[in-house]
């Protein structure tokens, strides 16, 4: 079993990485516990977890104050008291939701994650951000609730569709390229077998994508700085995926095609190299994801990414690629050069 | 002016004590700001706000989730990003609403209270409680979220109704018991010109309760310890408020006879002095406050106390009196004490 320690001060936490360690859970639990997941994943999980469960629905519309209204019912029949806790088992649309509550129950109790997809295994389950949505946009609701742990069993990646492998990859290459060339070198080399689920292999992925966010995470819990360098690619996503109405894209793949938009708009930028532009979309062509985002409006697009959440006194926080492993933030990109960029992309370039 | 410092590290903040200071609120506004209050509140207000304004319904059952949304919607629709202030301007009802609002919205930003009522000056404006309800329950989804300011304006008691002074005055005394005998003579000794209004007399009672809430809170922001201390008179004020429908007694009402009832364990416990508990129900008297609960059912009583949101592993932490200023926690009250001291509440002695 690997472990990755997320470093702040009273709210460290550890993270467990490996195959069959969910028996770690219980040395977690005091009192009472709630497991909040989804039919279908409780289902496929081996692990027999003597605590209560709470089910809620699949999709991203679970993600909502309705949902969590069920989830303190159910929190308080249950007696659940300030030493309880909350564990999500599931993907992002669980450890967002269950975190939230965990978060606001009682003004805060324990969180577990346990993180079944690979999106959520590198992204999501660490970190501490919790959300719901608000009809009028994507988590608006929400609050930094740090874990006391995360388990991270790579065995659900075994049997995890394709499609969500790749989504995940595209928040694994982001790491690559915000933080660490030699990391985006053994994705380059390793495509293949992180495609045949080698475990040997998904552990190395999954751990050093931990490391990155958790050596970021430490330095600026709440988004004040430092942190912001993990929205590389997320400002155009965001915008991508709103006007798809989070359909088309999965999270991952719009990262993918945001990574382009923001390093084309580096390169346009003078702040990097052309090679380095090609380089990143070699490897997103490579794990098979979309590059563009065909069809869609550009001035539309540019417009949506003034309604991002971190979008402050009407400037947009771009997150610039000068190497990899070196990005930087820009809050005054000229209107034209994002239009001329996003343009290209919505012509299927 | 008076000031009291709330020192919280990074969360530090300062109060503000006086008459007329409220001009000082923009100096903590950068962005947008949304101003969250009662209609009746904002029409007595000689304040010329400029903000955009929120109106919330009277009374308790606006703490909910769905004024929560509302206020959500609105702050969306009106642009409020990261950067921007969420101001509460009235008693407990606006400041826990707007201060879980401001908590939540975008993973929390900056909030000021400036609180209208007494109990709200002295209590629950200082040292980040949020919340609403639940319909299972008070206060059982909130968050800690420190205000960046906090404005006492001194005017607003001019106006509150005298059952409001009392309300507050609940609070006070418990600052006087828990932490410094001075400030309980103070109040023995001034009792007449509290009820008065007088200006001087208010400033000290009101910057005495602040300086002693924010020592408390300093030492221990998210109540692991020490500031439990804080729930005292509280154990039994939240049972005596839920039997009787939080219709009966308002709040410092109930956590004057919540003080008499835990005084009165101490006592039996052997834990304080006749003397002591006379002077305590002297003061409540003094005040013109209920001493008692009569008419409600000491066993039905005594099991409310463990649905308590404070009960941890069904235990229930009494905060008992030593002597004025010192005060101790004790779980494994013995119930046929907690009964007995109920049953004379409750047979109005």
């Amino acid at each position: 079993m690997e472990k990755v320690l997320v470093n702040l001060d009273k709210n460290s936490y550890e993270i467990f990485i490996g195959s069959k360690i969910l028996g770690g859970v219980d040395k977690f639990v005091e009192g009472k516990a709630l497991l909040v997941t989804q039919k279908n994943i409780f289902d496929t999980c081996a692990e027999n977890f003597p605590y209560e469960v709470a089910f809620i629905p699949d999709g991203e519309t679970s993600k909502s104050l309705q949902e969590a209204e069920k989830l303190y019912t159910r929190a308080i029949e249950l007696g659940l008291d300030r030493k309880s806790v909350i564990i999500a088992l599931g993907g992002g649309v669980v450890g967002d939701l269950a975190g939230f509550v965990a978060a606001t129950f009682m003004r805060g109790i324990s969180l577990i994650q346990i993180p079944t997809t690979l999106l959520a295994q590198v992204d999501s389950s660490v970190g501490g951000k919790t959300a719901v949505n608000h009809k009028l946009g994507k988590n608006l609701i929400g609050a930094f609730h740090q874990p006391r742990a995360v388990f991270i069993d790579l065995n659900f990646l075994k049997t995890l569709p394709e499609r969500e492998i790749k989504s995940g990859l595209g928040e694994v290459v982001k790491y690559g390229v915000i933080s660490d060339e030699n990391f985006f070198t053994y994705l380059e080399d390793n495509a293949e077998k992180i495609f045949q689920r080698d475990l040997k292999t998904l552990t190395h992925v999954v751990k050093r994508s931990c490391e990155i966010k958790a050596e970021v995470v430490s330095t600026d819990e709440k988004e004040s700085g430092l942190r912001r360098i993990l929205n590389f690619g997320h400002t155009a996503a965001h915008a991508i995926e709103e006007q798809t109405h989070y359909e088309k894209y999965r999270h991952g793949e719009a990262v993918a095609v945001g990574m382009i938009a923001a390093a084309r708009i580096s390169l346009e930028l003078g702040k990097t190299s052309a090679a380095n532009v090609e380089r990143l979309e070699n490897l997103i062509k490579k794990f098979g994801m979309m590059t563009t985002c065909a069809g869609l409006n550009a001035d539309k697009l540019y417009d949506v990414t003034f309604r991002d959440k971190k979008a402050v006194s009407g400037k947009v926080n771009w997150v610039l690629m000068k190497n990899f492993g070196e990005v930087e933030i820009c809050s005054d990109v000229p209107a034209q050069i994002v239009k001329k960029v996003f343009g290209r992309l919505c012509n299927g370039d």
